[in-house]
């Protein structure tokens, strides 16, 4: 792009709490390292990619990451690892926790995606405070001095650009902005979904007044939807009463301009296509493909937001209005368990079990199992699985995007139908050619399971090809290619000074 | 006004599921009745006594009620009780429980309050199509036909204007158009919180769809705050991708325009003044009196939307904090049980009880009862009670205006402090001088408590003076009269061929 060429030297730094690899010791004592898994890291990967300059900057996770974190401190070099170039940054055990387990997850996540029980939950106060201020503050603060001292230490180049990543980072604009002034690019891009004013009154006024201040710091906020973007411009006009340009996705704040934006994030086909024919994949399918029946396949980490007892119970009233498909499907749910110390989630852990439980013993015949519980974690049994589904269930009560409904297209190889969450972001690109379902209607998603499972041959090639082109369209390149094209336009129209 | 008396003869009709009066038979076989409780009964009151020759239809509840509706049918004329003239409809018993129990309480009303807890409930499926197909609907068709039929009995008189009201009528505008066509003007008050469009996507699409389009074959729709309006505008854009004229309240549908209005419901002044000077009000002042120490005062239906658990652990926190303050306050929480056929309900009433008596045990000292539970249903103790409050507590997650609020302080002689939710109707006129909180913030309500309960003499008389200046300045008949112009404009307007 011609935009983009014109700030070749632009000192790109990638911001998020959780970095692309782990650092530990072998057995002989030597440094390794492992890569992270997860939708975000690979997508941030394609950014980095973009820019072999760019560095990322994560928290430590491990004791090794730690003494990573003090060497890199030292020396201000960045550590290089499988091309790219990490910094990593040390908190204080009890301000991550507060930030991460108190904070972060549960009360940003459940208040964002609309999870709490409110006649009960949540009771917030000084504690929630102790939080924002102990924990989620100074975190925040943390990575906004680590990117002042890297761009202090090497001032050659461009104009940094700095690329501030999801809910937990929320309060890095503003420190970024006490320590760089404007002469920086700084985006916060949020990965999940952003609720309308009203959920964000759940919040303390202080902290829902802190995090939009400091996302009007930010020269450009990105979100997967368009919805999300609608919802963020009228959260910050009836929060802090600022002008607002709801078509043009534009706010007027402080003498700047703030771009309100949606990038659909995706994934890299590639990727799945060739991890599909990996040795490992190979040999993970023989488990999968001795399932009995068509394959009905859930993939999901066990959070609140999934919808899996729902998901359960639907698969239930199915079985009970045609017994006849009894022995003709399996229910893979391929659940990995998450924030099993919060307990909401350990709760949520029970009602899944239960419920599995409790249609197995209704529905159970002869050696046929009506729902297989598998909740090992092994990524290449997944990809098994999205190789060999006839139905893909993601009937999410709400979702950032759902990554997990792109990959399983991508690397099916049955035309499988997919049955989509109406409250998922990726509905806005894949609700055309999926079958789409109200995540509180049990009867409908029975409808949608028992049609999906009985869906002639045609209709489900047809189908399948449209959700695999609408996926190719968009890959992560694109995605990438898209926030990079903005930054250099935005730079463009504003010039340095912003 | 001018636009009103132009007009002089229009036929005014109002709609409501619960009507004025109820009737029954005395020991001696004579016809009874007992004047209806509740804000909206008043306030339709004060409609129905701007226009001597209104009509006031509504469900019959008893089986006297059922006996007035046959004979009425019979003769249709209006029955006339306490210069109110009334027509009752009589529902079949399992259309109406189909209706109130299930569609509308709790799901339209636990929708509306954003108080399901998503992750578990509710569950829609099959039954929620029979309770609308069978319950919702045929009791809104039958509202339709009555008010058609009365109508064709007095075709004289101008054109009729038909007001119908709340949350279980939400269909009779689109059953009253396929009878009376566009001539008669149409509003429909809605008298609970519209949430915004994220939260009308729990329902089913066909209820969600089906509610917004009958709701825009009325010329008015009207709520009680500004932010309601917002609220429905975004729905109704969102939902049916209609254009609306948001600055305006002007929603333009197929070829016709619809009115959305702000009209903040009051009280009448009068009304609370005389019965604070009432013989049995003052006989039940002794009971209040005499509890020690000042006095706090929450009067609720025990209804998940008022969050009466949280206030409860607020006012333990405030004792906690402020040991001195034991015996020197007493909290008198007047709750009336309400619906407790629903599960969600009768557990939520346990755990009041279970609280109270768990701040009881924790802090009572000597003769001392912190929290003392009051349960009778006697509306003059309540106004015993808002005559003597030191401090109110109205800390709701969510509630369409609360008109206690307005009642009381009207009531009261003690320059009361009023404590209120930012989440109430009343906090858009009410706000400036009350202590607001976030119901969901503990912390901040226990601090709230503590205030109040110290304030200075000075801050409480100004406080209060200014409250009851609010109210005076809009009581109920500010109310009517608001309606009834805006219904001359429209017409004035449009003209009769809308």
């Amino acid at each position: 792009m011609a935009e983009r060429d014109s700030n070749p030297d632009a000192r790109l730094v990638i911001v998020s709490n959780r970095g692309p690899v782990t650092f530990s010791r072998s057995d002989s004592g030597e440094r390794e390292h492992s890569r992270g898994a997860g939708g975000l890291v690979t997508a941030l990967n394609a950014l980095s990619r973009e820019r072999s300059e760019a560095v990322w900057i994560a928290s430590a996770q491990s004791d090794e990451d730690a003494s990573v974190a003090e060497e890199t401190s030292e020396t201000g070099e960045p550590q290089e690892v499988e091309g790219l170039r990490i910094l990593l940054v040390e908190h204080e055990t009890e301000a991550y926790e507060l930030m991460y387990n108190h904070l972060a997850n549960p009360l940003l996540w459940l208040v964002q995606h609309g999870l709490y029980d409110l006649p009960y939950s949540p009771e917030l106060g000084d504690e929630t405070r102790r939080a924002w201020e102990e924990g989620y503050l100074p975190v925040n603060e943390n990575f906004a001095r680590a990117v002042a001292r890297l761009l202090e230490n090497s001032p050659e180049g461009g104009e940094p650009i700095v690329l501030v990543h999801d809910y937990q980072l929320y309060m890095v604009p503003h420190f970024l902005r006490e320590r760089l002034g404007r002469d920086a690019f700084v985006s916060l891009f949020v990965h999940i979904p952003w609720p309308e004013p009203e959920g964000w009154r759940v919040l303390p006024g202080y902290i829902r007044e802190g995090i939009l201040e400091s996302l009007l710091e930010a020269n450009v906020v990105a979100f997967h939807t368009k919805g999300y973007v609608r919802s963020f411009i009228r959260t910050v006009r009836e929060t802090l009463g600022v002008e607002v340009d709801e078509e043009e996705g534009v706010i007027a704040y402080e003498g700047r301009e703030v771009w309100v934006r949606p990038y659909p994030i995706s994934i890299d086909p590639n990727e799945f296509e060739e991890l599909a024919g990996s040795e490992e994949v190979l040999e993970q399918e023989e488990t999968v493909k001795n399932l009995p029946g068509r394959l009905l396949l859930r993939v999901d980490r066990m959070d609140l937001s999934k919808n899996i007892v729902r998901g359960f119970h639907a698969y239930d009233r199915m079985l009970e209005q045609h017994p006849e498909m009894k022995g003709e499907v399996t229910f893979l749910a391929r659940l990995q368990p998450s924030r099993g110390d919060i307990p909401e989630y350990a709760r949520y852990a029970e009602a899944i079990k239960e419920t599995v439980q409790g249609v197995n013993q209704k529905h159970a015949k002869e050696s046929w199992e009506p729902i297989v519980l598998s909740m090992e974690d092994d990524f290449m049994l997944s990809v098994a699985a999205y190789k060999n589904y006839d139905v893909l269930l993601v009937n999410a009560v709400r979702d950032g995007m759902n990554l997990i409904a792109k990959e399983a297209v991508v690397a099916n190889g049955k035309n499988g139908v997919l049955i989509l969450s109406e409250n998922a972001g990726a509905h806005e690109e894949l609700g055309e050619n999926a079958l789409t379902v109200n995540p509180f209607d049990i009867d409908e998603q029975a409808k949608a399971l028992y049609e999906a499972l009985t869906m002639p041959d045609d209709e489900r090639a047809r189908r399948f090809e449209a959700l695999r082109r609408t996926i190719q369209a968009n890959t992560i390149e694109e995605w990438a290619e898209a926030q990079l094209e903005d930054i250099a336009a935005y730079r463009e129209r504003y010039g340095k000074g912003r």
